[in-house]
């Protein structure tokens, strides 16, 4: 153990550092070799490279270093001189900096009282800032919890408008944008504000049942397993990059109700590991694919 | 216990009794009536109605009466009395007599593999007779375990001729038809001599992958999951009631070639669970869903 | 569709009937007799025989009848004629009438949560009368969601008396007991009170770690696995019949406090099932074992 | 892309580097640097501390270098001068050079049956040297596989010269010792000549059953589960590092010959994947866990 690492560790002494790059011989050398020289110790080095040949580098590293939040800039300014070279995109993030989220939902609570529940018990470590909904039916969730509340109903007139005003509140207010069971097509502009930061979550089977009512469709079909994706949300629709699934098993004995029942639970538990991922700095975006470090 | 009762028991004393009918008062009452008189002793009986209003009455029993054999006639007899009061389609099958299959096979082995072993190691309760291909690829797996094997190959001049060939083999020798990897698409010919008797086995994805490269594509994504789906091949193309599904977690250290393993395993096993339920008289279709009473 | 059967259908047209008895011909038949005979249409039959010669036989019947609310004496008193015929042990329950829960916790949330929030979605078709507790951290848990709570505080000088406090609030009042997570010893008169209605829930590990500090043990063999078994209370600490069972994996990188977290969601998640099953009536306990006709 | 990597890469240029040592900083940056300056590129680098402050560091690389059979001497006796510097215990091994391997078996064949046939597909990558049984059951099995199958009897009074038997033919012909199924209790010696390089696979329940029968206890209990573990022997028995766990459903109606059926497959499922890992040097033990970097 170095001499100056800190005791007992706290947040404020952990550093991420997230890095994609061409890949090439000798980019693992220089960030350690450089975390190294600026008094840091690595803790957790994940590296990924999607093809030996012509692939791309990925890293995500965690390190210790005495009052961090004070050396950051110093570490950055450096780094940043260091990047170029390898044609790096990188972030350093301290782990003490909390990701913020605006949640959006609309009638269905079950995926938003899983985000505020594992908030509060720290499992999710991350500030939820806001709610915001076209309905108003989980205001009252919201504000047992003491979170804001913002209730701005959508209709085909008003859409564009009701957008811009979500967008006000949740621009330089929050990192990331959650849809809980968000009811409405976000628009560009929202994608563009929040470019790999917002998160989606829906429902999935075996094999996709396309158009309206699709737990109608695969209880007709008879599905054995029910799932849900929880995903990057991109221009289009659905087919963003996945961060994470899960499946449920039902058989012929669920009704509709039942198997949306075992949707719901499914849908909690993806979207809560997605998110707390996402805001641990662990998914890094690389074409249309995650690496999730997990 | 009843005297009657033989002991010990042997598969020579068990029958399965499947019904499916317009739902309606008293039809338990008349079947658990009716075998009670014949001194059969119900060990597993296990029933389902789709809707409690107007839905349709499925069931499955299994039963114990001595000398079942010889009994079976007189059974069925009665019992084809009985039905047509409650317009019921049915079936009797005795234990003892196991179901014969064919397996249609080209050069995935994994699937075939996976048959012979848990046939032969007393896992799945029926005879394999015969494994066709349109490959020589799998014959010595065939030879190795006894089995014989037809070579029909299949082009797409002499397509509904080998068809016919391998129709003129199963016809009378089986009852039951395997797509253990067979890619080649079946007649309705085939389908009209197997109806509900001929089952298929392929990948699933959550979201699926229409085209060519499912595999490829399913990487490109970054799929958490890679699923199979064993179900009774209908002339709809893998629309058919389903039978089993399963999955098994991928992330995106796999490559292809990875994905493809971990579906491999994951296609074994949900085609050999379909399989065994299928010989063992627990699965009933009713609509374009199964009912698996296992 | 039978004209007696009422239409639409609601909770209050529905009853269960569970039947424990020696195996032997004819029981089924007595059973679905005489339900059709007082005009009831079965919806759901599942029966099991533990053993096919000198085993138990064990039956869960759910029924539609126009107004059963009215004729369930009349149905009760009849069937009670038949059952010594069999040496029947039996109950009816109405859907209608839902189960009372008293839910005793200690300090930790996350199973008082999800029950009460599965309670309020209606997916725990249930009513919870009372939060009972050693601690008075979980009291806002329970006055948000507008249960009351009761303090009752154990020692070891106090332990008689606090459960004999306990008792006096349950008896009559609820028909359940729910330990979630409550971190005490229940006595045998508790047992006594609420036989095979009293359900704990507790982590599990492949292998067992006997002893304190489960976590750190499992931790320290580099467990891939976390578990939790959901059980019905017997004097034999922790080795009463089993209800539910589910694993979650972990791997070298979760820390212990990391480990209790995959815990606690897999303790929450079966616990909800077993308790869910438990108040539609579908487990049947025989011998040291449940039956579950989910 | 470095103008140095072999295109197309094959298991002839890549090597892996395994690592282990105190914690500290510069470990990291030392290693990459190394590799860097003899040509190699890092393909896959993965690490883990085992603790933030006086942990060990583990780390598991995979690079891609020119001609490595031939290099490797040289990269070898630099790095054998680095390591001391950091007190590392180390192995670099090529991926071209496959693990040989033993497997020792008794009556029940699925387990060795899995690891042959997934050798056979390629999804082993590991050479299966020899069967070793006390039993002569499983000789057709590897006889059908063209290996070379080695009977030796174990009575109690000649356990002692079995073993050394079996000792003499494995030691310079394998580097690993899978026990698939060996109902024999393997002694001091065989460990000490294969540490942390046998490995064994063992049902596993939630909780567990000591004793004589599992199976027949797990039924008796009701179990929801039926799990399997493979780890490290060790003398301890089955108390070893755990590689890898899972679990297979089951409920009421599965007899104890079903369990064990079940029992099989994911027996078989779990040591394919702990050999696998094994194989391919995914597997760090440090103390009495494992660190798998799959």
């Amino acid at each position: 153990m170095s001499v100056e690492a800190p005791y007992p560790i706290s947040d404020n002494d952990v550093g991420r550092l997230l890095v994609s790059c061409p890949d090439g011989p000798g980019i693992s050398a220089a960030v350690t070799g450089y975390l190294f020289g600026h008094g840091a110790n690595i803790t957790d080095f994940q590296q990924f490279t999607t093809d030996p040949v012509g692939g791309r580098f990925l890293l995500r590293v965690e390190f210790v270093v005495s009052d961090f939040e004070r050396r950051r800039r110093e570490i950055e300014s450096g780094f940043s001189e260091l990047a170029p070279r390898f044609r790096m995109t990188w972030r350093l993030t301290p782990a003490a900096r909390r990701k913020r989220l605006a949640i959006m939902v609309s009638k269905a609570d079950h995926a938003l009282q899983e985000l505020l529940w594992q908030q509060r018990s720290g499992d999710l470590r991350a500030d939820i800032r806001m709610v915001i909904s076209n309905h108003r039916d989980l205001e009252p969730v919201a504000r047992v919890w003491g979170i804001p509340f913002h209730h701005i109903p959508v209709t085909p007139a008003t859409k564009a408008d009701a957008e811009a005003r979500a967008l006000d509140l949740m621009i330089g207010e929050v990192d990331t944008v959650v849809l809980a069971r968000y009811m409405q097509i976000v628009s560009r502009r929202l994608l563009a504000a929040f470019p790999n930061q917002a998160i989606n979550i829906h429902h999935s089977f075996l094999p996709a049942f396309v158009g309206a009512d699709p737990y109608g469709k695969a209880a007709e079909r008879g599905v054995k397993l029910i799932g849900a994706t929880a995903h990057y949300v991109t221009e289009d629709l659905d087919a963003g990059p996945i961060i994470e699934q899960d499946v449920a098993r039902v058989d012929h004995r669920q009704s509709v109700a039942d198997l949306r029942r075992a949707g719901r639970f499914v849908e909690r538990a993806v979207l809560a590991r997605a998110v707390a991922w996402h805001v641990e700095d662990r998914v890094i975006v690389h074409e249309n694919k995650t690496v999730v470090f997990n």
